[in-house]
């Protein structure tokens, strides 16, 4: 008889995510505002509407929606200087919130937005690995609160969002497929892949890299199939946070 | 007879203070990390230590204390552009860190620290007029929290904090004094004043400008009157977070 | 008999403030040019109007009046490298700079000024204590002047200026208080204040802080009346220097 | 029986890469040097060994190898400012270059290196599509030239470099699977894949973003097929010119 | 009888410049590109038209020209950071695209320009010594071959172009005057001189410093005749580039 | 009889420089402090002795000397605003500095200066043309200064400074040469020629452009025969002010 994998550090099995929560209307003054949080990872999302674009989208007819993303400076085990310390943006911070971005605007129909901006912001308060999926599943809740209330004043000429989205990390540590990586894991991890898909489970965006050992195309499917699972799960606690309806 | 003064506009009497809270390891990896809330104003207070100093400390025999101070993008009504954005410091965080960095520093003995630096970050969840007087109250119990930490393994020489501090403001509305200003009270003060104290009722740091209406020293008074007895209840809750006792 | 205080390193007795000197039209091209000196403090205060107002004040219906404060790299005892060697404002200068500006703006009807920005910049030539002071004692006459140049080409609807404004430090060197401290006194001392305030002794901006030793109300008390003796002789100067008339 | 799909903008079939060409020593001063190209896309690759290491990287034994992107400002349809003009590094650029160092670590054994950096510049001449995959599969090649340099005068104690390893994109564009995008098909692509492999086709890298519609996952199978096949034929070329061995 | 003087390393006689070439359309986007080379040395110059002009310009009724310098990072014999890296543009690279755009500006009827901008970039890939004559020359082709294809949209109400200009350097090397001095020439020269000329000889900048020893004036009567040789040859080339016509 | 030129702006000869004066220990902190003027151009000059030298020029036996300059934001006629409000340095002043650095480290013998470095401020207080000849002239008295300070407790192992230097400008205006062009005649110059010389005349520095019209090698003669009295006039001031001795 095979044996049970070992338990990972925190006593999960090889599929099992952390809990996955969101605590709505965390903040008081963002038309959206979510604390997305993974075990230990926490983030703040939150959803700005603005009434004006970006220069370059003037004149095209459509809205825009942009997302930033940061970490506070002992949000990890070390503390790290601010970005306006060293005067750049972090190379790692700009990877990440150009995939958050670009991953809500894919189930947004911007040209129902009319003028507006709408500025998802994901600020890490805590750190424990998963900070960029947590950050798309919270964000798109935070988003799609904003619209709501941007839609009593501004009624769209069609529904804003196409559709929900979600996202979860996958990896392999040691050899074994594991769904949501937590720190411990994520830096031994021989491989990470973060998935973004709708709920029909068609992929949005996938970003893996072997930082350890190149991967097979068997492990990518396997790291997908769990991946589904974890996403699918995080559905259901968006689906369940927003009343079970999309704007 | 004299009528009551109108109430506040969240009903207060002249001088009553707002709820103030502090919720200790609010995070898991700082040293200390306290969420300090007065009314709707929330400040993430974290203390990091670091074993080094910063470059023009060394040699001196003695470690360092510092603080940074910013607000999340949506803490505030309307979003505000990251530091990083505009690529330059904001002129009113700098001057607000500078204040805290320099009331912590009073009434700690940087001898006993060793070759240590303690980062006191305060970072504005949620703002509600009043963040750098929480953020002093809140950053002190953080850093004590640090301290005793930092003292497991590095026993100091000498009491490392020379005595208890706490920080509160007041100001003058439509002729009013009042304690503990929120937005809607600081938006429209004719008077500002902000006050750093000692658990003896000593002076710090006071800062008071007249945003609207120049003030004789007999308001200066009236409101030193009321940061006393508003410091003072600050200074019980942050006596009682820290179990009665310093380091 | 009571001892005579011992006397300052230049001489001083406490109450005495050093020489108060203003040189209009130091330079050519500014609307208005004062040279202020307080003994070998020495500030470069010009005041330049420009027809246009910062993109956040338009259509707001007023003026806008706004103060930068930066220091020659050789003003100090050693060099301080330039801001833009460093790639960021100074916080201490940003933090005077915000102090000068609220300070004027205080005593200016900005709905008198029209679309004009009046730009106050105090360039610190050498630096022996008290710039900040001098730099708004200074600061104050250089915005006059050109006030009086803008007004021949656009008559105001009401006086722009309301009122006279100055300022001094005082401080609280070896337990003693002393007035308008110079690098040497304020280097060690325990307390530092400065205040700004109107002809008729109304506080328009206090900000003390304890470097070295908290302080009871009685001392702000002493303090402040050294402050009003040095604020009343600083505006005879500036007084003198206008010809006696505002505007 | 089927039609045969239409012919893409340049009569290429779908699974047809364009011209991949690799010149060595396209400069003089540095140790590795490659104009890659990949029909009008341009990228000049250059490997320069520097014996030092950044601060981060010190007395932990081992080398390091970065990358930085950057593309000329008339490298494309209309010029784009300099990153210098606007004080930030590109967003964009930023995500590319931290794709192309993770990826050439992967194939490096940094302890092999000893106290060396390798850089990495990838400078994009001319764009026209796949500018990263290009830089990727032509920085590897640079890589290896300078290691062999560095090797002279440094012998490796173990093989620097264990594997080949190339890159290319696919997408869907109108609902078909193509090889190797140019900028017209780039632009109006429903997914972008780009994929880094070793030569036994394992997957070092995996980016995929569905621009306009997400995709399932036997997409991604699809657009897998043809990037292994886009994969070796690079592979060749790079084999090619470095003269079929690895250092 | 009087010895030759000693070749120099190249083996070049003193007056003699090294092959100078310009490779039009170099790359494909931009309205003028060349690459433009002197022995070593390569600087690919383009030539970008932009129908808007910068803000300071606007309502002047003209238009302008303005250059951009830069060199790749190991265009030289160590590898140097980008500009922005450090994040501040390179003083040397100020200097030179300074030059570059004065220069050009001089030989061009703004006015006739109407509202556009033409940029010239002029990006170093390799350094031999002389990059700055190098893109000189090779801007003003680039130049002249974008003013065509404006030409062809915008007729010009006078001739764009007023006359045609190159540039060369010379230099005094262990007490011989050189033309077009290469890297290990400049790097140890007495005096290095660049001039700019128009086709009658005429100067149109002329900067000359004496790093090693200062020089009589007939030294640079004998550098001046050297560089009009210089740039005779020059200009034939850039002639016959340009098919002999000027716009 | 040929007609007498018209006279200048301010009544000068075409030959006739500005009075040039120079007034030494203008600051009070600097090793050397000159406040230089030609007419209404005022540059106050600091040199500033450090006893350490930049990075990269550490272990190679020499100290150096470095030049920078600005300007006060209303030195000019309208305000500029400060490089630090733009976050870049101006292209005109580091084209400058550089210019002022080199210039001066022509006539220092770096390697008697032991490990320092003199900076030399150049600070110009108000600007009327010439400003950057004026900074050269008076920014070598302030570094003649400094050095016999630096004398005093670093007894030189051989002369630190090699010879007297000055600098002037000269022009083309309306067809005629002139000497030391003030704001007006600069703005509309057609050739600004700046020079700096030994006091045996020969050439540290020359630097031409013909702003408005190329001009002829017979023009530049003309300019240099101006120039040379310009800076012999120069000279003797600089000699008297230094007491007539070399360090």
């Amino acid at each position: 008889m095979k044996n049970a994998p070992p338990l990972r550090p925190d006593g999960r099995r090889p599929g099992e995510a952390r809990p996955f929560a969101l605590e709505l209307e965390f903040t008081l003054h963002a038309e959206g505002s979510v604390l997305a949080s993974a075990g230990n990872t926490k983030v703040l999302c939150t959803a700005s509407v603005e009434d004006r674009l970006p220069g370059w989208m003037k004149n095209q007819g459509s809205g825009w929606v942009t997302a930033e993303y940061a970490m506070l400076p002992r949000a990890t085990h070390t503390r790290s200087p601010r970005e306006i310390t060293s005067g750049k943006p972090s190379g790692r911070g700009q990877e990440i919130q150009r995939l958050i971005g670009r991953s809500l605007r894919s189930v947004v129909n911007l040209e129902a937005l009319g003028t507006h901006t709408i500025w998802i912001d994901c600020d890490v308060i805590q750190a424990d690995g998963g900070t960029r999926t947590t950050a798309i599943a919270g964000g798109f809740v935070a988003l799609v609160l904003a619209l709501r209330k941007l839609g009593q004043s501004h009624p769209f000429p069609a529904p804003p969002v196409t559709g929900y989205l979600s996202s979860v990390s996958v990896g392999i540590v040691e050899g074994q497929t594991l769904l949501d990586l937590d720190y411990r894991e994520d830096s031994r991890a021989e491989v990470d892949l973060n998935v973004v898909m709708t709920d029909s489970l068609e992929i949005i965006e996938i970003q893996g890299n072997a930082e350890g050992q190149p991967f097979p195309r068997k492990s990518l499917d396997a790291m997908l199939d769990l991946a589904e699972a974890g996403v699918q799960s995080r559905l259901e606690a968006q689906k369940k946070a927003l009343g079970g309806r999309l704007v």
